[in-house]
């Protein structure tokens, strides 16, 4: 099995797969392939016999099967290996668990156009000056609290349904953007965030995130160099 | 079990659900809110207690347990009723069903804003201007049409599995987008859609959408008024 992905320092779709396979300790072949949207290029070329929307994540079986949809794979993955705990056992939470999974994959449009992952960059300052300008970024902050705490309480922690499972998978960019661009959030979920970043799976993507050091341009509405103190395009 | 609902000529969101419930025969009572997205109102008083995004659609179990996103409703629904047709039976196919789905909730942003669902309204003069000038729009239609092309070959038909289920009840809205605005597709495409509106369950929501005779404003970027003729806002 095959898991095609982007840019670990940006691709946050690529990351939600990849941190629940490695996680739960999954057997895959990682095949990166780098960012690049210019028409024809390597990019585009590698995904043309795998993906018809020309996106990372792609899952890839040894004959050739393709899943081109993040979602569709960690399902696809839940029925693969239905002894492992990527949906919650019981039919309600998990039920729970997938509608918070599918609110991110349509909805949070306001925190992923403002604040696209960059694991790499320090962004508080930009973070700092988005909340004070941008209400509906403010707005899907919110509901990442409420939703996170709702799950803590209702679960018990330390994972949003209890082990470490598909919907913490699903949140682990969101912890990338709420960090990076310094977002305040209440303690618990602070504390949520900091499990995750921990997370086995999780902080093995952080590391060879943060050692990727692929700068692209396209990619950084508002860094203008790498680098732990960078200068700011706007 | 309840399902919520907002306006039936608005509703993209609302229509999958409860044109495959109904398409299928499952037992629901029906909820309708009509859509008032201002601060306190109604529509948000009614949706307080069972939905945390305040978003329809809502499905609500006789208890009180509420899913509040259609993707996640189907998921459950097809744990719940095992022996209806909701995914298809073999393993690769229900997980070639799920991407589609998938990629249909995050993606086809550009069909989804220029062209907004309104099943009572005529408006292929629209649709042929925005084709012109909107490239995004172009992309996801030839998008739509290769991926119920490939579907309907890979199947043989008459729906995109074989038998009407999920990924129809989710491209129906796509269908009343394609029809409404008078969008071209190829013959094939064509006749899927044709079929679409006749299934049982899609002919029954346009049936109640066309009667509703509830032209909201704030829902109508295009119309000046309902009616066959409309004068045009722009
Ligand atoms: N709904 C898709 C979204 C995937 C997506 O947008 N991937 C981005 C990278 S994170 C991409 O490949 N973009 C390439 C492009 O837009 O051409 C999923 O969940 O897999
Ligand atoms: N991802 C949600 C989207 C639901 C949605 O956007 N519903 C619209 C009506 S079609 C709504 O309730 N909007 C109210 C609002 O935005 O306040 C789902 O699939 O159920």
């Amino acid at each position: 099995m095959q898991l095609i992905i982007g840019n670990k320092n940006y691709s946050s779709w690529s990351m939600r797969p990849w941190v629940l396979m490695k996680g739960l300790g999954l057997p895959f072949e990682e095949r990166q392939l780098r960012f690049d949207f210019a028409p024809g290029s390597a990019f585009y070329r590698a995904l043309e016999s795998v993906s018809p929307t020309h996106k990372v994540p792609v899952l890839v079986e040894d004959d050739g099967f393709a899943i081109w949809d993040s979602l569709a794979i960690i399902e696809y993955l839940a029925e693969r290996f239905p002894e492992q705990p990527i949906w919650p056992r019981d039919a309600r939470q998990r039920a729970r668990a997938r509608t918070l999974c599918a609110e991110m994959h349509g909805g949070f449009g306001q925190l992923r156009s403002h604040c696209p992952m960059n694991i790499d960059a320090d962004l508080a300052v930009v973070g700092r000056r988005l909340l004070a300008t941008e209400p509906g970024l403010q707005a899907d902050l919110v509901r990442v609290v409420q939703l996170w705490t709702d799950a803590l309480n209702a679960s018990g922690g330390p994972f949003l349904f209890g082990e470490f499972g598909a919907v913490d998978a699903y949140f682990a960019p969101v912890v990338m953007r709420i960090t990076r661009y310094g977002l305040p959030i209440t303690d618990l979920t602070q504390a949520y965030a900091q499990r995750v970043e921990q997370a086995p799976g999780v902080s093995d993507w952080i590391r060879e995130a943060m050692a990727e050091k692929d700068f692209l341009d396209f990619e950084e509405p508002y860094r203008d160099v790498s680098g732990p103190v960078p200068t700011l395009k706007r």
